[in-house]
């Protein structure tokens, strides 16, 4: 008589459902998608992972399937985790990407899987980092994360990230004046996606001059033109990936980048967390409630409002761990 | 023997360096600085609070240049408090703009201040609350908040805001995208600036386009077409953000909008505080720093080690407060 395997065995196995499942337990906040992490966190850190971000529209989906192919055909195991904040409005047109994405849900090798965000942002950033972890965990070798715009909730997510690839299209004005204007911030690669549209050249300057304004030591920015749909410049692409994260590792960077993503992302989850409670106080308790109508009447400010807000919060996390 | 006037008093009254000594203070996170805003808030919620959001480059500064302008004509007083979240690396850029709005510095009836953020999101957010508070109790009665960008921490900040301004130019396509994809929140008023460009026309169609698939029932939002560096437009803008207070106090909705935006900067105000503190700790808390430690060994989880550090922070809290 054999002991049945765990759910955490099963998926430092490799076990495609054990995956999807304990993804489901951490996105809905279960205690038992926390425990799956705590148990087959010190089997992590293995995989590369690598963070996409730009406007929607410009075709992440689209290379991220021709990037999967590519690192299929080299035998490597991938996890796909797109992060999709659209509202539920519109959700139908995000379907579509993952349709683009479909031709390897089959293939065991593949783990496909996107998060909507739900109003909480914080909790959706949270669960996002554990899941990348479940599939760290269960042997995916290379970890493809992305996420749409450039939010401080999207870098929380990109943070996690050996390298962080933006993804821009020609006529991604918005974000090359917001690179221009230091408001977004330089990542490891540029790719100019959609490149058969005759201003690609004109943009690659444009870009190439905003670089050129930068600190220039280290690692120099690559900025890869690709046709995602027709798999041009992908393999480039996939290279100059390899090429960074050789670069991180012959620096010493690695570990350096990745002690800081960690320390961003327990932060992450604590701030996360404190915030939903707060949140949650404003439903069920009656004093955080009274506290709401004096600071509405304008006879308690919202700062001191805040303070003693604080003060029951760590009152029930100490009562309540 | 007449008693000195408090900082409070002279706020109150108008007083221009009162208000700039008292934004100083709350930007610089001292206790006089809340103190400040406990005593003047009940003087609070009489001011008009417009927001202007949108990516940078699209001429949101001009275009409060020429606001301003005309409220003085209608000899209303004016509070601008830009928020400027670029890297000291192009603050020259920014700069710029202020020289735009610099006709208005010697003007009594005009006050104008700008924020940077320095790495502190969430302080800079909170900060920027207060300071809309004592401009607010100073008796502006326009006051004008600008962010640039369209993440959470920008939208943090225009949430303080009555009427939600999105500022656009012909080759904004990423916003457009990010309009379309919802991934960007609908606005109260759309502005296409720089509308000498041949685009617009093009422009203004596309957004009514995706504006046309969204819920259909009270305020209708209007797309102005302006060129702020020549004054057209910036009346009809005026006209539709008075318009659109109208239609929320006509519905009963101004109330409510307030009451949400009070509750929404309280929650900001604690999380802001809680993770600033998380993040304090990560320098002066040996058992915080030798946590983080496991968690880099992959020995301790980043949740779990996001627990302990959350309990310590309740302790410190309540020994504290």
């Amino acid at each position: 008589m054999s002991a049945e395997k765990t759910l955490a065995q099963r998926l430092l196995d490799g076990d495609k459902r054990a995956l999807a499942r304990g993804i489901s337990l951490v996105e809905d906040d279960d205690p038992d998608g926390w425990k799956l992490v705590r148990e087959v966190y010190p089997r992590t850190g293995e995989a590369m992972v690598v963070g996409f971000t730009g406007p929607p529209g410009v075709g992440k989906s689209t290379l991220l399937g021709a990037l999967t192919k590519l690192e299929r055909a080299r035998d490597r195991t991938v996890g796909v985790l797109s992060i999709d904040p659209s509202s539920p409005f519109t959700h139908g047109a995000l379907l579509g990407d993952r349709i683009r994405l479909s031709e390897h849900f089959l293939d065991p090798g593949v783990f496909i899987r996107s998060m909507a965000n739900r109003g909480a942002l914080g909790g959706l950033s949270e669960a996002a980092l554990q899941a990348a972890l479940l599939m760290d965990a269960s042997g995916k070798q290379a970890i493809f994360l992305e996420t749409v715009g450039v939010g401080q909730a999207e870098v929380d997510i990109i943070d996690h990230a050996d390298t962080v690839v933006l993804v821009l299209m020609p006529g991604s004005g918005d974000s090359i004046q917001a690179l221009k204007a230091g408001v977004m911030e330089i990542p490891d690669i540029i790719v100019v996606n959609k490149s058969d549209h005759p201003l690609t050249d004109t943009m690659v300057r444009e870009i190439r001059g905003i670089l050129s304004l930068g600190p220039q030591k280290g690692w120099r920015i690559p900025i890869v033109k690709t046709e995602a749909a027709r798999g041009q410049g992908v393999e480039d692409l996939l290279e100059r990936i390899a090429a960074h994260q050789e670069h991180l590792k012959a620096e010493g960077a690695l570990a350096e980048r990745r002690r800081r993503n960690l320390m961003n992302e327990v932060i992450a989850i604590a701030a996360g967390r404190m915030r939903r409670e707060l949140v949650a106080s404003l439903e069920d308790d009656a004093e955080v409630q009274r506290l709401l109508d004096e600071v509405v009447a304008r006879r308690t400010d919202p700062a001191s409002a805040a303070e003693q807000i604080l003060e029951r919060a760590a009152e029930r996390q100490l009562a309540d761990p």
